[in-house]
């Protein structure tokens, strides 16, 4: 068993993972940036060190920093939480070759799912649905219109090598079509100095539901059932929640299935996400992408599971078989998860960095706080704005509901502003309780005005 | 429904019945002494009405203020809580005269398991075991003699109308009893003016392990199995565990029945604990008394049944059948609580009153923290220094308790003394961990003595 950990990040997560670290008995190491010295990831481990200035590059991206200090400090192993190195192949190749076990999947298998037509290429190959569209790059202008023709209007057009939202257009007719494939192939020679451009179905309104995996050195794959991830801003999840209010059993059967495949075919290891879109028109699902680490959404899972992933992510790692099968998962009541950022609901979501004055998370039966603060802790302008993730567990979805709103309605954040308020409105909103809603909810409707 | 309550209480328990009300959609109306103006009931029920000065008898025991203030903001029930009016049937009988519902048992099962006597007769007749003894009262020496004969000694001397561990005497042998039976008899007719007593069986090593039910007015009695509080300091719970590490499987079920039978011969109603004194050297259990109200430790049987006790005794009192059948109660896991004072441990527990200067309650998975604190609260010495309830859940014991450890560790409190460090050391000794131990353990041990 892994004896001695580095958690290379900051903030709720950094906090989550020595909690996990401290229950198993095992030792636990901080990095921190200049501005982070005063953080709780720092008080709560066992030894804490500052690995460099305040831009993040300088300090948690900083992998010789990062690298050093794990040698320094002698953990067996380091954990990289979400976001920062989480998904980088390279560092996860760096540590191996240290022998510093990475706790997370492997370089390869971070690379077949991070980049874009691999990892479409590798899920058709194994048989997980993919949305429908072209077999790769499109040669002309006719091959696009039979293509768009088979599988129906609208269809996105993507440059191959684009990302970032950029090379992507929607055509709703050939005629648009036509046009569209000309000047997104010329931009994408330009921008990427490569013209290719696949086409694919576009999937107007659809639900985000994705399925938690786990699996071993040793052949076990299972899943722990989907998280519904559809409350979005800016393609930002908000409020995630699990079981979907949408899927049929028969679906998350399916679903379930299509993400243990996912995970096999790129040997995957550890605590995963296989994501998908799901067309509530007609019920099927297609693969969006694989995320090869700990989620931020990932205890609502947990809450239904009672499985501690971030335990499971440290046994796996430590070449320890799955604790659980697939039989011995069973799904116990409704949870939801609400993050709290320190921004404003009433400008725009304008962050509002600066010092918690007053803190006072709320508690009770079925409701537990995942964060990294505290009063008088400062949020700096420098990283994400998260106060904390307040997650209720219920026997059903409306009590899970009635307990985040009992719970946010108490939780006191002074100092900064917070998107509590529109958490608050959004679980008053008649379209979010029916359950009924899609990616576009924020879109559709002005939460900030439902009056409470 | 019920849609207005009172909570005659104050602390972490009337926060913990407005979090279950506002989960219910119910409003709530706080009382409060002028000692707890700034206490976290205020803030956080509907309204909040002043009820006297600070001695108890003056508020949370002035039953005249209370009935006013239930008029006044037209409530439709009460809630007592624990301690204070929870056990006076007199109040429950007001409460009906006023048309108020007493969120708790009819006035009569109050008085019949209120008094001692009465009780062990009506167990006695109910079939629930009863600690072997005389029947009633021993009319002289020779007949003591011959029960205690009969039953084996030690044996223990009760004055039938004794009480508060005053007429009691231990006998073990027949001499002693002799002496012991004079005694007893004289300083009772002086103390109560009635000479009765009555002999019992001594039992000397036990665990303290009590059983959970629920019944509503329809006939429907269930148990929510049982919670071992044998960690007690002068009869004072200190920490409660469920399942209990002592008791089988079979008597788990017989306790769990004779508790069923014992509310049903008073026709209880709502949620109450039966208490039984577990003699673990032979497997027998023995009706201790039945506390006809929520218990402080309750939070442990709704973490591994996921059943909130709360809510069932206002759907209860609401008129409503219990939402959950026998046989739908499962048990998952197993849930700790430690009880966090304001007393000082190193200090033989000497109460340490004062303001609360930093508080930081611990999160996570698995952390439940029932509380009335928060930074700048004032601990105050006119009412119990109870700071917080830290419950954990876990798959096992030892989960629990890692869990547990790890919350104590990372809770901070500062500006009072406070039990944390006795709990920290308890979780540490080896024969709390090995799960053999009976009431006498925190006589027997010096837990501050423990290395961390």
């Amino acid at each position: 068993m892994i004896k001695k950990v580095l958690i290379a990040n900051r903030g709720e997560i950094a906090v989550r993972i020595i909690r996990a670290c401290r229950e198993l008995d095992i030792e636990t190491v901080a990095v921190y940036s200049e501005a982070d010295r005063d953080s709780l990831h720092v008080r709560l481990a066992d030894e804490a060190i500052c690995i460099g200035p305040t831009p993040s590059n300088k300090s948690y991206l900083n992998v010789t920093n990062i690298m050093s200090t794990a040698t320094l400090t002698e953990v067996d192993a380091i954990h990289p939480g979400y976001g920062f190195l989480a998904e980088n192949a390279d560092f996860a190749e760096i540590c191996a070759a240290c022998n510093i076990t990475f706790i997370g999947p492997s370089p390869q298998a971070i690379n077949q799912m991070g980049t874009k037509d691999v990892a479409r290429e590798t899920m058709a190959k194994a048989g997980v649905p993919i949305v429908p569209g072209s077999k790769g790059i499109v040669a002309n202008i006719d091959a696009g219109l039979s293509v768009a023709e088979e599988i129906g209007y609208p269809v996105i057009i993507k440059a191959t090598a684009g990302g970032g939202g950029k090379g992507i257009r929607v055509a709703r007719t050939p005629e648009e079509l036509r046009k569209g494939m000309n000047i997104t192939q010329q931009e994408a020679a330009t921008a990427f100095g490569n013209p290719g451009v696949y086409i694919e179905k576009y999937i107007e309104d659809f639900r985000h539901v994705e399925i938690q995996v786990l699996a071993d050195n040793h052949g076990n794959v299972i899943h722990l059932g989907e998280r519904d991830c559809s409350i979005q801003r800016r393609l930002q999840k908000l409020l995630e929640e699990t079981p979907s209010p949408a899927i049929s059993e028969k679906t998350r059967k399916e679903m379930g299935t299509a993400a243990v495949s996912a995970a096999k075919a790129v040997d995957y290891s550890g605590a995963g996400t296989v994501e998908f879109i799901y067309d509530h028109n007609n019920g099927n699902f297609y693969f969006m992408e694989m995320n090869t680490r700990i989620q931020v959404e990932h205890p609502v899972t947990e809450m239904v599971t009672g499985i501690d992933l971030i335990k499971e992510q440290i046994r796996v790692a430590s070449g320890e078989i799955l604790s659980v099968t697939q039989e011995d998962v069973t799904f116990n009541g409704w949870s939801i998860e609400c993050r709290i950022n320190a921004e404003n609901p009433a400008k725009k979501f304008m962050p509002s960095p600066g010092k918690i004055t007053n803190y006072l998370a709320p508690g009770g039966l079925g409701i537990r706080v995942d964060s990294a603060a505290y009063p008088g802790y400062v949020i700096s302008p420098f990283y994400d704005s998260m106060v904390a993730k307040v997650i209720t567990h219920g026997a059903t979805r409306a009590e899970a509901i009635a307990k985040m709103k009992r719970a946010l309605e108490e939780f006191e954040v002074e100092g900064v502003e917070t998107t509590i308020p529109f958490h608050l409105r959004l679980l008053n909103h008649e379209t979010f309780i029916s359950g009924d809603f899609n990616t576009k909810f924020l879109e559709l409707y002005d939460v900030m005005s439902v009056k409470l």
